[in-house]
Protein backbone atom coordinates (compact mmCIF):
# COMPACT_ATOMS: atom_id res chain seq x y z
CA UNK A 1 0.00 0.00 0.00
CA UNK A 2 0.86 3.71 -0.59
CA UNK A 3 0.54 6.37 2.39
CA UNK A 4 0.26 9.52 1.47
CA UNK A 5 0.16 12.59 3.69
CA UNK A 6 -0.35 16.28 3.62
CA UNK A 7 -1.22 19.29 6.11
CA UNK A 8 -4.62 19.08 4.87
CA UNK A 9 -6.66 18.14 1.45
CA UNK A 10 -3.80 20.43 -0.94
CA UNK A 11 -1.82 16.93 -1.01
CA UNK A 12 -4.53 15.27 -2.80
CA UNK A 13 -3.66 16.67 -6.04
CA UNK A 14 -0.77 13.79 -5.61
CA UNK A 15 -3.16 11.66 -4.51
CA UNK A 16 -5.30 12.00 -7.57
CA UNK A 17 -2.21 11.92 -9.97
CA UNK A 18 -1.06 8.51 -7.90
CA UNK A 19 -4.69 7.08 -8.40
CA UNK A 20 -4.53 7.91 -12.10
CA UNK A 21 -1.14 6.75 -13.11
CA UNK A 22 -0.76 3.73 -10.15
CA UNK A 23 -4.16 2.28 -10.57
CA UNK A 24 -2.65 -1.47 -9.44
CA UNK A 25 -2.09 0.00 -6.13
CA UNK A 26 -3.92 0.27 -2.55
CA UNK A 27 -3.43 4.32 -1.29
CA UNK A 28 -4.29 5.37 1.45
CA UNK A 29 -3.90 8.85 2.53
CA UNK A 30 -3.84 11.16 5.69
CA UNK A 31 -4.74 14.77 5.63
CA UNK A 32 -3.75 16.59 9.20
CA UNK A 33 -6.77 19.26 8.64
CA UNK A 34 -6.72 19.37 12.20
CA UNK A 35 -3.32 21.05 12.14
CA UNK A 36 -3.72 22.81 8.81
CA UNK A 37 -2.18 24.80 6.99
CA UNK A 38 1.65 23.85 7.96
CA UNK A 39 3.10 26.59 5.90
CA UNK A 40 3.47 29.26 8.45
CA UNK A 41 4.20 27.16 11.42
CA UNK A 42 8.03 26.35 12.98
CA UNK A 43 10.35 23.69 10.83
CA UNK A 44 10.06 21.78 14.47
CA UNK A 45 6.43 21.46 14.54
CA UNK A 46 6.31 20.39 10.90
CA UNK A 47 8.74 17.67 11.76
CA UNK A 48 6.64 16.39 15.30
CA UNK A 49 3.03 16.79 12.84
CA UNK A 50 5.52 14.52 10.08
CA UNK A 51 6.57 11.65 11.99
CA UNK A 52 3.18 11.18 13.67
CA UNK A 53 1.55 11.28 10.28
CA UNK A 54 4.04 8.78 8.61
CA UNK A 55 3.37 6.29 12.11
CA UNK A 56 -0.86 6.63 11.00
CA UNK A 57 0.38 5.64 7.52
CA UNK A 58 2.51 2.78 8.70
CA UNK A 59 -0.10 1.48 11.15
CA UNK A 60 -2.73 1.30 8.03
CA UNK A 61 0.16 -0.67 6.45
CA UNK A 62 1.85 1.73 4.05
CA UNK A 63 4.84 -0.32 2.15
CA UNK A 64 6.02 3.63 1.09
CA UNK A 65 5.48 7.13 2.17
CA UNK A 66 4.95 10.06 -0.11
CA UNK A 67 4.87 13.42 1.62
CA UNK A 68 2.25 14.98 -0.35
CA UNK A 69 3.52 18.53 0.99
CA UNK A 70 6.16 21.01 0.25
CA UNK A 71 6.58 22.56 3.25
CA UNK A 72 6.47 18.76 5.02
CA UNK A 73 8.96 18.00 2.05
CA UNK A 74 11.25 20.74 2.61
CA UNK A 75 11.70 20.63 6.38
CA UNK A 76 10.50 17.10 7.19
CA UNK A 77 12.31 14.87 4.97
CA UNK A 78 15.96 14.03 6.61
CA UNK A 79 14.40 12.90 9.73
CA UNK A 80 12.02 10.75 8.29
CA UNK A 81 13.98 8.90 6.41
CA UNK A 82 16.58 8.11 9.42
CA UNK A 83 13.80 7.52 11.47
CA UNK A 84 11.50 4.96 9.50
CA UNK A 85 12.81 1.84 7.26
CA UNK A 86 10.28 2.52 4.47
CA UNK A 87 10.76 4.64 1.00
CA UNK A 88 10.24 8.02 1.72
CA UNK A 89 9.46 10.21 -1.24
CA UNK A 90 9.40 14.04 -0.99
CA UNK A 91 7.76 16.25 -3.33
CA UNK A 92 10.96 18.84 -4.04
CA UNK A 93 13.17 16.65 -6.32
CA UNK A 94 10.25 15.48 -8.85
CA UNK A 95 9.18 19.12 -9.49
CA UNK A 96 13.25 20.31 -9.19
CA UNK A 97 14.58 17.44 -11.57
CA UNK A 98 11.63 18.45 -14.11
CA UNK A 99 12.36 21.96 -13.96
CA UNK A 100 15.92 21.32 -15.12
CA UNK A 101 14.81 19.64 -17.68
CA UNK A 102 12.01 21.87 -19.22
CA UNK A 103 14.23 25.06 -18.17
CA UNK A 104 16.39 26.16 -21.60
CA UNK A 105 17.52 29.82 -20.01
CA UNK A 106 18.63 27.91 -16.62
CA UNK A 107 16.24 30.71 -14.59
CA UNK A 108 13.62 29.31 -12.75
CA UNK A 109 11.09 30.60 -10.46
CA UNK A 110 9.19 29.06 -7.29
CA UNK A 111 6.56 29.78 -5.63
CA UNK A 112 5.53 28.17 -2.64
CA UNK A 113 4.58 28.56 1.03
CA UNK A 114 6.73 30.48 3.83
CA UNK A 115 8.83 27.34 5.59
CA UNK A 116 9.28 26.02 1.78
CA UNK A 117 10.77 29.45 0.60
CA UNK A 118 12.93 29.74 3.79
CA UNK A 119 14.23 26.18 3.90
CA UNK A 120 15.67 27.35 0.69
CA UNK A 121 15.16 23.60 -0.66
CA UNK A 122 14.46 24.55 -3.97
CA UNK A 123 17.47 26.58 -5.05
CA UNK A 124 19.82 23.98 -3.22
CA UNK A 125 18.18 20.57 -5.19
CA UNK A 126 18.44 22.43 -8.18
CA UNK A 127 21.47 24.50 -7.94
CA UNK A 128 23.66 21.15 -6.56
CA UNK A 129 22.63 19.53 -9.56
CA UNK A 130 22.92 22.84 -12.20
CA UNK A 131 25.34 25.38 -10.28
CA UNK A 132 25.20 27.77 -13.13
CA UNK A 133 21.22 27.83 -13.14
CA UNK A 134 19.58 30.94 -11.36
CA UNK A 135 17.04 30.36 -8.81
CA UNK A 136 13.95 32.91 -7.93
CA UNK A 137 11.83 32.18 -5.32
CA UNK A 138 8.66 34.00 -3.74
CA UNK A 139 6.66 32.90 -0.54
CA UNK A 140 2.98 33.29 -1.31
CA UNK A 141 1.58 32.30 2.36
CA UNK A 142 -2.65 33.58 1.08
CA UNK A 143 -2.67 31.14 -1.68
CA UNK A 144 -3.49 28.56 0.45
CA UNK A 145 -6.44 30.03 2.49
CA UNK A 146 -7.71 31.08 -0.65
CA UNK A 147 -8.00 27.92 -2.66
CA UNK A 148 -9.22 26.82 0.86
CA UNK A 149 -11.92 29.26 0.68
CA UNK A 150 -12.78 28.07 -2.63
CA UNK A 151 -11.70 31.42 -4.33
CA UNK A 152 -10.66 29.78 -7.29
CA UNK A 153 -11.60 32.47 -10.07
CA UNK A 154 -12.18 35.78 -7.94
CA UNK A 155 -11.05 39.21 -8.29
CA UNK A 156 -9.11 39.55 -5.27
CA UNK A 157 -7.19 36.14 -5.82
CA UNK A 158 -6.07 37.31 -9.10
CA UNK A 159 -5.27 40.54 -7.68
CA UNK A 160 -3.08 39.02 -4.89
CA UNK A 161 -1.42 36.53 -7.49
CA UNK A 162 -0.28 39.41 -9.74
CA UNK A 163 1.32 40.80 -6.31
CA UNK A 164 2.63 37.69 -5.42
CA UNK A 165 4.36 36.84 -9.13
CA UNK A 166 5.23 40.85 -9.59
CA UNK A 167 8.84 40.04 -8.70
CA UNK A 168 9.19 37.11 -10.67
CA UNK A 169 8.33 38.91 -14.00
CA UNK A 170 11.58 40.58 -14.14
CA UNK A 171 13.94 37.53 -13.90
CA UNK A 172 13.32 36.14 -17.71
CA UNK A 173 12.34 32.68 -16.18
CA UNK A 174 11.23 30.44 -18.50
CA UNK A 175 10.06 27.92 -15.68
CA UNK A 176 8.03 28.58 -12.38
CA UNK A 177 7.52 24.96 -9.96
CA UNK A 178 4.49 25.28 -8.14
CA UNK A 179 5.87 24.94 -4.80
CA UNK A 180 2.46 23.91 -3.03
CA UNK A 181 0.42 21.01 -3.56
CA UNK A 182 -2.54 23.51 -3.15
CA UNK A 183 -1.46 25.79 -6.49
CA UNK A 184 -2.40 23.58 -9.48
CA UNK A 185 -6.06 24.77 -8.38
CA UNK A 186 -5.02 28.09 -9.38
CA UNK A 187 -2.73 26.79 -12.42
CA UNK A 188 -4.87 29.13 -14.91
CA UNK A 189 -4.78 32.23 -12.80
CA UNK A 190 -1.32 32.17 -12.40
CA UNK A 191 -0.60 31.27 -15.90
CA UNK A 192 -2.20 34.36 -17.37
CA UNK A 193 -0.35 36.52 -14.65
CA UNK A 194 3.22 34.94 -15.45
CA UNK A 195 2.75 34.79 -18.95
CA UNK A 196 2.09 32.53 -21.54
CA UNK A 197 6.15 31.74 -22.10
CA UNK A 198 6.83 30.55 -18.71
CA UNK A 199 6.17 26.73 -18.26
CA UNK A 200 4.36 25.67 -15.14
CA UNK A 201 5.89 22.98 -13.20
CA UNK A 202 3.26 20.56 -11.23
CA UNK A 203 4.95 19.18 -8.12
CA UNK A 204 2.12 16.97 -7.84
CA UNK A 205 1.52 15.31 -11.48
CA UNK A 206 5.35 15.33 -11.35
CA UNK A 207 5.53 13.78 -8.03
CA UNK A 208 3.73 10.49 -8.97
CA UNK A 209 5.68 10.14 -12.38
CA UNK A 210 9.04 10.27 -10.07
CA UNK A 211 6.69 7.18 -8.06
CA UNK A 212 5.73 5.30 -11.05
CA UNK A 213 9.15 5.26 -11.91
CA UNK A 214 10.68 4.19 -8.78
CA UNK A 215 8.00 1.11 -8.16
CA UNK A 216 8.96 0.12 -12.01
CA UNK A 217 12.67 -0.07 -10.69
CA UNK A 218 11.73 -1.47 -7.27
CA UNK A 219 8.66 -3.57 -8.00
CA UNK A 220 8.92 -5.52 -4.71
CA UNK A 221 8.53 -2.57 -2.62
CA UNK A 222 5.17 -2.03 -2.59
CA UNK A 223 2.39 -5.32 -2.75
CA UNK A 224 -0.15 -5.44 -5.36
CA UNK A 225 -3.48 -6.16 -4.31
CA UNK A 226 -6.15 -8.12 -5.98
CA UNK A 227 -8.76 -5.82 -4.61
CA UNK A 228 -7.62 -2.23 -4.68
CA UNK A 229 -8.90 0.38 -2.30
CA UNK A 230 -8.26 3.87 -2.15
CA UNK A 231 -8.81 5.45 1.68
CA UNK A 232 -8.82 9.09 2.41
CA UNK A 233 -8.21 9.79 6.68
CA UNK A 234 -8.53 13.22 8.18
CA UNK A 235 -8.05 14.26 11.49
CA UNK A 236 -10.61 16.62 11.39
CA UNK A 237 -13.53 17.11 8.75
CA UNK A 238 -15.05 20.36 7.60
CA UNK A 239 -17.48 21.22 5.27
CA UNK A 240 -14.57 23.35 3.54
CA UNK A 241 -12.51 20.74 3.13
CA UNK A 242 -14.83 18.77 2.20
CA UNK A 243 -15.81 21.01 -1.05
CA UNK A 244 -12.10 21.31 -1.77
CA UNK A 245 -11.54 17.79 -2.23
CA UNK A 246 -14.31 17.06 -4.28
CA UNK A 247 -13.28 19.69 -6.77
CA UNK A 248 -10.05 17.72 -7.07
CA UNK A 249 -10.89 14.24 -7.75
CA UNK A 250 -14.55 15.32 -9.04
CA UNK A 251 -16.83 12.84 -7.46
CA UNK A 252 -18.10 12.24 -3.81
CA UNK A 253 -15.88 12.05 -1.15
CA UNK A 254 -15.14 9.64 1.74
CA UNK A 255 -13.42 11.11 4.55
CA UNK A 256 -12.79 8.94 7.72
CA UNK A 257 -12.28 10.81 10.52
CA UNK A 258 -9.74 9.41 12.67
CA UNK B 1 -3.42 34.75 38.04
CA UNK B 2 -5.52 35.31 34.82
CA UNK B 3 -5.31 32.97 32.59
CA UNK B 4 -6.07 33.25 28.59
CA UNK B 5 -5.99 31.62 25.75
CA UNK B 6 -6.51 31.82 22.23
CA UNK B 7 -5.74 29.62 19.03
CA UNK B 8 -3.16 31.87 18.00
CA UNK B 9 -2.02 35.45 18.62
CA UNK B 10 -5.16 37.29 17.89
CA UNK B 11 -6.47 36.69 21.64
CA UNK B 12 -3.19 39.41 22.30
CA UNK B 13 -5.80 41.98 22.07
CA UNK B 14 -7.78 40.83 25.19
CA UNK B 15 -4.50 40.52 27.04
CA UNK B 16 -3.25 43.57 25.81
CA UNK B 17 -6.61 45.27 27.16
CA UNK B 18 -6.63 42.93 30.99
CA UNK B 19 -3.03 44.21 31.18
CA UNK B 20 -4.13 47.87 30.98
CA UNK B 21 -7.38 47.77 32.80
CA UNK B 22 -6.49 44.90 35.51
CA UNK B 23 -2.72 45.91 36.50
CA UNK B 24 -2.40 44.50 39.53
CA UNK B 25 -2.70 40.86 38.35
CA UNK B 26 -0.59 38.30 37.22
CA UNK B 27 -1.18 36.80 33.48
CA UNK B 28 -0.01 33.69 32.25
CA UNK B 29 -1.19 33.79 27.70
CA UNK B 30 -1.57 30.68 26.13
CA UNK B 31 -1.62 31.07 22.07
CA UNK B 32 -1.81 27.69 20.41
CA UNK B 33 0.32 28.93 16.99
CA UNK B 34 1.00 25.53 16.46
CA UNK B 35 -2.73 24.48 15.36
CA UNK B 36 -4.05 27.82 14.32
CA UNK B 37 -6.20 28.74 13.16
CA UNK B 38 -9.49 27.19 15.00
CA UNK B 39 -11.80 28.68 12.78
CA UNK B 40 -12.13 26.68 9.83
CA UNK B 41 -11.99 23.89 12.06
CA UNK B 42 -14.50 21.20 13.83
CA UNK B 43 -16.11 21.83 17.13
CA UNK B 44 -14.91 18.71 18.25
CA UNK B 45 -11.46 19.58 17.28
CA UNK B 46 -11.40 22.73 19.11
CA UNK B 47 -13.39 21.80 22.02
CA UNK B 48 -10.34 19.20 22.59
CA UNK B 49 -7.58 21.93 21.36
CA UNK B 50 -9.63 24.14 24.65
CA UNK B 51 -9.38 21.61 27.17
CA UNK B 52 -5.36 21.48 26.61
CA UNK B 53 -4.90 24.59 26.67
CA UNK B 54 -7.36 25.46 29.65
CA UNK B 55 -5.03 22.21 31.41
CA UNK B 56 -1.71 23.91 30.69
CA UNK B 57 -2.92 27.04 31.90
CA UNK B 58 -4.41 25.69 35.25
CA UNK B 59 -0.38 23.97 35.42
CA UNK B 60 0.72 27.03 35.87
CA UNK B 61 -1.45 28.65 38.36
CA UNK B 62 -3.96 30.43 36.72
CA UNK B 63 -7.08 31.06 38.74
CA UNK B 64 -9.41 32.30 36.08
CA UNK B 65 -9.48 31.31 32.75
CA UNK B 66 -10.42 33.77 29.58
CA UNK B 67 -11.21 31.82 26.13
CA UNK B 68 -9.78 35.28 24.43
CA UNK B 69 -11.15 33.21 20.82
CA UNK B 70 -14.60 33.96 19.61
CA UNK B 71 -14.60 30.36 17.88
CA UNK B 72 -13.54 28.43 20.84
CA UNK B 73 -16.31 30.58 23.16
CA UNK B 74 -18.67 29.51 20.82
CA UNK B 75 -18.21 25.65 20.79
CA UNK B 76 -16.04 24.88 23.87
CA UNK B 77 -17.69 27.18 26.69
CA UNK B 78 -19.99 24.56 28.64
CA UNK B 79 -17.37 21.53 28.14
CA UNK B 80 -14.86 23.97 29.95
CA UNK B 81 -16.83 24.85 32.73
CA UNK B 82 -18.38 21.02 33.13
CA UNK B 83 -14.80 20.14 33.43
CA UNK B 84 -12.67 22.71 35.22
CA UNK B 85 -13.58 24.39 38.87
CA UNK B 86 -12.56 27.78 37.90
CA UNK B 87 -14.49 30.55 36.44
CA UNK B 88 -14.60 30.33 32.70
CA UNK B 89 -15.21 34.24 31.02
CA UNK B 90 -15.83 33.82 27.51
CA UNK B 91 -15.69 37.01 25.03
CA UNK B 92 -19.61 36.64 23.43
CA UNK B 93 -21.31 37.37 26.02
CA UNK B 94 -19.28 40.30 26.86
CA UNK B 95 -19.95 41.90 23.14
CA UNK B 96 -22.79 40.55 23.15
CA UNK B 97 -24.19 42.38 26.30
CA UNK B 98 -22.10 46.08 25.18
CA UNK B 99 -24.28 45.47 21.46
CA UNK B 100 -27.39 45.23 23.11
CA UNK B 101 -26.59 47.86 25.24
CA UNK B 102 -25.54 50.44 22.41
CA UNK B 103 -27.87 49.26 19.53
CA UNK B 104 -31.07 51.77 19.39
CA UNK B 105 -32.95 50.41 16.63
CA UNK B 106 -32.13 46.81 17.48
CA UNK B 107 -30.66 45.60 14.35
CA UNK B 108 -26.83 44.35 15.33
CA UNK B 109 -24.50 42.81 12.09
CA UNK B 110 -21.76 39.78 13.59
CA UNK B 111 -18.62 39.36 11.64
CA UNK B 112 -16.41 35.96 12.84
CA UNK B 113 -15.03 33.17 11.36
CA UNK B 114 -16.83 30.11 10.37
CA UNK B 115 -16.95 27.97 13.46
CA UNK B 116 -18.05 31.39 15.77
CA UNK B 117 -20.93 31.98 12.66
CA UNK B 118 -21.89 28.03 12.47
CA UNK B 119 -22.69 28.30 15.88
CA UNK B 120 -24.85 31.01 16.13
CA UNK B 121 -24.28 31.91 19.33
CA UNK B 122 -24.08 35.07 19.09
CA UNK B 123 -28.11 35.04 17.48
CA UNK B 124 -28.80 33.41 20.56
CA UNK B 125 -27.40 35.21 23.26
CA UNK B 126 -28.19 38.28 21.42
CA UNK B 127 -31.85 37.14 21.10
CA UNK B 128 -32.22 35.04 24.47
CA UNK B 129 -32.18 38.52 25.99
CA UNK B 130 -34.11 40.00 23.28
CA UNK B 131 -36.51 38.42 21.46
CA UNK B 132 -37.12 41.06 19.14
CA UNK B 133 -33.41 41.70 18.00
CA UNK B 134 -32.80 41.13 14.68
CA UNK B 135 -29.03 39.46 14.23
CA UNK B 136 -27.41 39.06 11.33
CA UNK B 137 -24.06 37.20 10.67
CA UNK B 138 -21.31 37.23 8.39
CA UNK B 139 -18.73 34.26 7.54
CA UNK B 140 -15.09 36.09 7.12
CA UNK B 141 -12.78 33.45 7.14
CA UNK B 142 -10.20 35.32 5.24
CA UNK B 143 -9.86 38.40 7.45
CA UNK B 144 -7.82 35.92 10.18
CA UNK B 145 -5.14 35.06 7.72
CA UNK B 146 -4.77 38.24 6.06
CA UNK B 147 -4.07 40.08 9.83
CA UNK B 148 -1.76 37.18 10.75
CA UNK B 149 -0.26 38.36 7.06
CA UNK B 150 0.45 42.09 8.71
CA UNK B 151 -2.17 42.80 5.26
CA UNK B 152 -3.67 45.56 7.14
CA UNK B 153 -3.74 48.23 5.09
CA UNK B 154 -3.35 46.59 1.44
CA UNK B 155 -5.78 47.18 -1.17
CA UNK B 156 -6.98 43.65 -1.51
CA UNK B 157 -7.77 43.58 2.15
CA UNK B 158 -10.37 46.61 1.85
CA UNK B 159 -11.99 44.66 -1.50
CA UNK B 160 -12.34 41.27 0.53
CA UNK B 161 -13.85 43.38 3.46
CA UNK B 162 -16.28 45.38 1.45
CA UNK B 163 -17.17 41.74 -0.33
CA UNK B 164 -17.75 40.16 2.99
CA UNK B 165 -19.29 43.39 4.46
CA UNK B 166 -21.84 44.03 1.78
CA UNK B 167 -24.65 41.63 2.82
CA UNK B 168 -24.94 43.88 5.99
CA UNK B 169 -25.06 47.08 4.51
CA UNK B 170 -28.48 46.49 3.16
CA UNK B 171 -29.68 45.68 6.95
CA UNK B 172 -30.01 48.57 8.32
CA UNK B 173 -27.86 47.53 11.33
CA UNK B 174 -26.59 50.33 14.08
CA UNK B 175 -24.02 48.09 15.76
CA UNK B 176 -21.63 45.50 14.25
CA UNK B 177 -19.74 42.95 17.02
CA UNK B 178 -16.29 42.30 15.78
CA UNK B 179 -16.85 38.97 16.78
CA UNK B 180 -12.87 37.59 16.28
CA UNK B 181 -10.34 38.74 18.12
CA UNK B 182 -8.33 39.58 15.18
CA UNK B 183 -10.66 42.07 13.44
CA UNK B 184 -9.34 44.87 15.99
CA UNK B 185 -6.41 45.04 14.24
CA UNK B 186 -8.95 45.67 10.45
CA UNK B 187 -11.21 48.31 12.85
CA UNK B 188 -10.63 51.31 10.76
CA UNK B 189 -11.17 49.29 7.63
CA UNK B 190 -14.17 48.15 9.04
CA UNK B 191 -15.69 51.48 10.25
CA UNK B 192 -14.76 52.82 6.24
CA UNK B 193 -16.25 49.86 4.23
CA UNK B 194 -19.47 49.90 7.00
CA UNK B 195 -19.76 53.51 7.25
CA UNK B 196 -19.24 55.53 10.36
CA UNK B 197 -23.07 55.43 11.73
CA UNK B 198 -22.61 51.81 12.49
CA UNK B 199 -21.27 51.70 16.53
CA UNK B 200 -18.10 48.59 16.25
CA UNK B 201 -18.17 46.67 19.12
CA UNK B 202 -14.87 45.47 19.70
CA UNK B 203 -15.13 41.86 22.01
CA UNK B 204 -11.75 42.28 23.38
CA UNK B 205 -12.28 45.55 25.10
CA UNK B 206 -15.68 44.47 26.39
CA UNK B 207 -14.08 40.89 27.90
CA UNK B 208 -11.47 43.01 29.50
CA UNK B 209 -13.96 45.18 31.16
CA UNK B 210 -16.10 41.94 31.90
CA UNK B 211 -13.32 40.51 33.48
CA UNK B 212 -12.46 43.72 35.68
CA UNK B 213 -16.07 44.18 36.60
CA UNK B 214 -16.39 40.23 37.98
CA UNK B 215 -12.84 40.74 39.93
CA UNK B 216 -14.76 44.06 41.49
CA UNK B 217 -17.67 41.21 42.72
CA UNK B 218 -15.43 38.42 43.75
CA UNK B 219 -12.06 39.84 45.05
CA UNK B 220 -11.28 36.71 46.41
CA UNK B 221 -11.06 34.49 42.75
CA UNK B 222 -8.14 35.81 41.87
CA UNK B 223 -5.00 36.74 44.34
CA UNK B 224 -2.90 39.80 43.87
CA UNK B 225 0.85 39.37 43.78
CA UNK B 226 3.47 41.92 45.02
CA UNK B 227 5.51 41.12 42.14
CA UNK B 228 2.96 40.90 38.67
CA UNK B 229 4.10 38.97 36.18
CA UNK B 230 2.55 38.76 32.65
CA UNK B 231 4.39 35.66 30.48
CA UNK B 232 3.14 34.48 27.29
CA UNK B 233 3.67 30.85 26.22
CA UNK B 234 2.98 29.51 22.39
CA UNK B 235 2.54 26.32 21.34
CA UNK B 236 4.65 27.57 18.22
CA UNK B 237 6.73 30.54 17.04
CA UNK B 238 6.69 32.22 14.05
CA UNK B 239 8.36 35.37 12.75
CA UNK B 240 4.53 36.21 11.30
CA UNK B 241 3.46 35.92 14.81
CA UNK B 242 5.94 38.04 16.54
CA UNK B 243 5.23 40.73 14.14
CA UNK B 244 1.82 40.55 15.01
CA UNK B 245 2.31 40.42 18.93
CA UNK B 246 4.41 43.52 18.99
CA UNK B 247 1.84 44.91 16.83
CA UNK B 248 -1.20 44.44 19.35
CA UNK B 249 1.33 45.72 21.91
CA UNK B 250 3.98 48.35 20.66
CA UNK B 251 6.45 46.81 22.12
CA UNK B 252 8.92 44.02 22.05
CA UNK B 253 7.36 40.59 23.50
CA UNK B 254 9.23 37.42 25.01
CA UNK B 255 6.77 34.26 23.66
CA UNK B 256 8.08 31.19 25.88
CA UNK B 257 7.70 28.15 23.48
CA UNK B 258 6.31 25.03 25.59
Amino acid sequence: MIGIFDSGVGGMTVAHAVEQLLPDYSLAYYGDIARTPYGPKSPKTIINYSIRNTEFLLDKGAELIIIACNSASSVATETLRKRFDVPIIEVITPAANCAIAKSTNGRIGVIGTRATVKSGIYHKTITTKKPDFEVYQEACPLLVPLVEEGWLNKRETKMILRRYLHPLKNKQIDTLVLGCTHYPLLQGLIQARIGKKVRLIDSSTETALYVKDFLNKNPTIVSKQKRVTHRYYASDKTETAMKVAERIFSRPMELIVS
